[in-house]
């Protein structure tokens, strides 16, 4: 094999696939990122057997062939050579050079011949998103999956596709997060759950905005995300989703308005008073004059009133402020609302245009107030 | 104790001093900041009884008093309270009440009779020298303290003071680098060893420019920085700092000049070349025709020639690339010479106007080339 590839096109590519490379595995061939030039297009591919990617870099072919080059070396590599064209060149032994202005580097290549192939899979009607779109969605869901293995199934992300509406969910036990999207193109009605790693990942490598278009391909054991030169292939977890409308009601008896920054500072402030592994609640003390917030720790204790629009029942109830935190960061709104039934119920943030819900449990305070 | 100053200079007080709180230690009681208004200025103190550190903050003085309190608390305090005007109250058992626009926090403070004062230290004529060329000096020269306490004397820099010129050193057994500055004022000869620690904490307070001057004042066993309203005071290291005239000849054979940019990108990429623990000499062929750099590693081959201006005889010579990266990476020239005698004689990079001298001893390389 001998290509030429600019640095830079060379750089791009290699940051895309290495998020598929496993950081451990039982198959060392797995550490190496494929440089296939087999065919009419340069493609370099990773594969950590959940996740593969596979990405086309510009350049020229000058003799066909394809190599496996271990991929922290080569991350480092693409960091550090010239900003100039670079020529990697193997021989029947899979010796590789490569060469750049005066640099001349000698690695031991593989062969590539047990590289696992990125699965190939039927491609039917894709669901049609922005990269921008996908980007929040995953901003604003992924922050709430388990963040341990002892439920696979919390692991994941719900895309529920229905009537062109997706729906995208998560959930570890304490809060739910969930986020709509109209799709403008037809999308068959689909329900399938992503690995959240997948969907981080993916997160780092879209850098495109509101123009540039994924298609996404379901099928029964996979998703494909392709968009520019790139495609990447996830395992979906398999098993059902928890039926999450049962866990969500719409009743309230409490509806609170505030202002989303004022909001936020104050809870965090309250984490200035948790020391370390002492998780103590904090205390909303909503009435119609009203919107008071506390917390005792062992510091002490805080508290502090803010401006809200408070419609219905008076309530007391509190909360892990992190939940409140993770799910305040995410939200671009200015204004927040929140719906409460009853100290025991959980809280839910959501927007009047059914954009995204952010079910939060309480945590029992009756013996604390 | 009641006071009123604003977050803004709260923040700022408490970042600095807090550069004194120890991050293990057996006093709590060391754990804490002292805020002091019991005379006419409100002063913040940490100490850990190696390197004390005392800022005044301007505010108001409603009743004066004293009272510490913990200073992981109030770091994360003074960051997430509004940007207001903060009130501090303490009662006659040290509870204490901070309260800024709406919020209300309460917690306990100590008396801080048992806080150990910063030594009062007789002030002598100072050492003048701007923010700036202090901050210089520390970051061209504090890469090269040991990184460990077996040998006391180099974790501290030498500031050696002779006929108005600042000499500082430092020196872990592989390197010495040295930093000259003349000075403005009429300073007193002295020779100290200033903890390397509380260098690196300095640097990391000044934030000034050429204009903003530091005093400087040396006693037997301590060093005191003074600027603005901030006073720091350091033990010294006791003990004789290491003879290195001994150590460095400035005859040579080989003098090269090189563009530090260049030199400093091809010895970065041979760092492409180190796997994990392999520790392996990069090394220079240079030749009246030729300036190569190699390496040779459990990955494969790398082998680059420079560009290079030559007076003298060849050489070829080993290094640690980790050495070279360093000093290139803190000297602002735009070129570098270097000075060789053989290949087993320290490599000195130094510039005309003698403002900086970087020794680097070579590694053996007689059995790999």
């Amino acid at each position: 094999m001998k290509i030429e590839v600019s640095q830079a096109d060379l750089i791009k590519a290699v940051n895309i696939v290495s998020k598929a490379v496993p950081v451990r595995t039982s198959m060392p061939i797995l550490e190496s990122i494929l440089i296939d030039a087999s065919g009419n297009d340069i493609k370099l591919i990773a594969n950590n057997m959940e996740l593969g990617i596979k990405t086309t870099v510009g350049g020229k072919i000058h003799e066909k062939g394809i190599v496996a080059i271990d991929a922290k070396f080569l991350t480092d590599l693409v960091r550090k050579i010239p900003q100039n064209i670079v020529t990697i060149e193997t021989d029947d032994s899979f010796h590789t050079t490569i060469s750049c202005e005066k640099m001349v580097i000698k690695v031991m290549g593989k062969s590539g011949e047990d590289f696992p192939a990125i699965p190939a899979v039927s491609r039917n009607e894709p669901v049609v998103i922005s990269q921008l779109s996908l980007r929040d969605i995953i901003r604003q869901t992924t922050f709430s999956l388990a963040q341990n293995d002892n439920n696979k199934m919390m692991t994941g992300e719900l895309f529920d596709i229905h009537e062109n509406v997706l729906k995208a969910v998560t959930l570890d036990g304490n809060r739910i997060s969930i986020r709509f999207l109209e799709l403008s193109g037809e999308a068959p009605d689909n329900r399938v759950v992503i690995p959240g790693k997948t969907l981080n990942e993916i997160a780092k490598i879209l850098d495109g905005g509101a123009d540039d278009l994924i298609n996404i391909f379901i099928t029964d054991n996979h998703v494909i995300f392709e968009f520019e030169t790139t495609t990447i292939v996830s395992r979906l977890i398999e098993g059902d989703y928890f039926q999450i409308e049962h866990m969500i009601s719409n009743d309230y008896e409490t509806k609170v308005t505030v202002n989303k920054q004022d909001f936020f500072n104050t809870i965090d402030r309250t984490t200035i008073m948790a020391k370390e592994g002492d998780k103590k609640p904090i205390v909303f003390r909503i009435s119609d004059d009203n919107f008071n917030i506390s917390i005792d720790s062992a510091y002490g204790s805080m508290n502090e009133d803010i401006d809200a629009n408070k419609e219905g029942k008076d309530i007391i109830i509190g909360f892990n402020p992190k939940y409140l935190i993770d799910a305040l960061k995410v939200i671009d709104d200015d204004e927040i609302t929140m719906y409460m039934l009853n100290s025991k119920s959980p809280c839910i943030i959501r927007d009047e245009d059914n954009t995204y819900s952010y079910i939060i449990l309480p945590i029992n305070i009756s013996s604390s107030i």
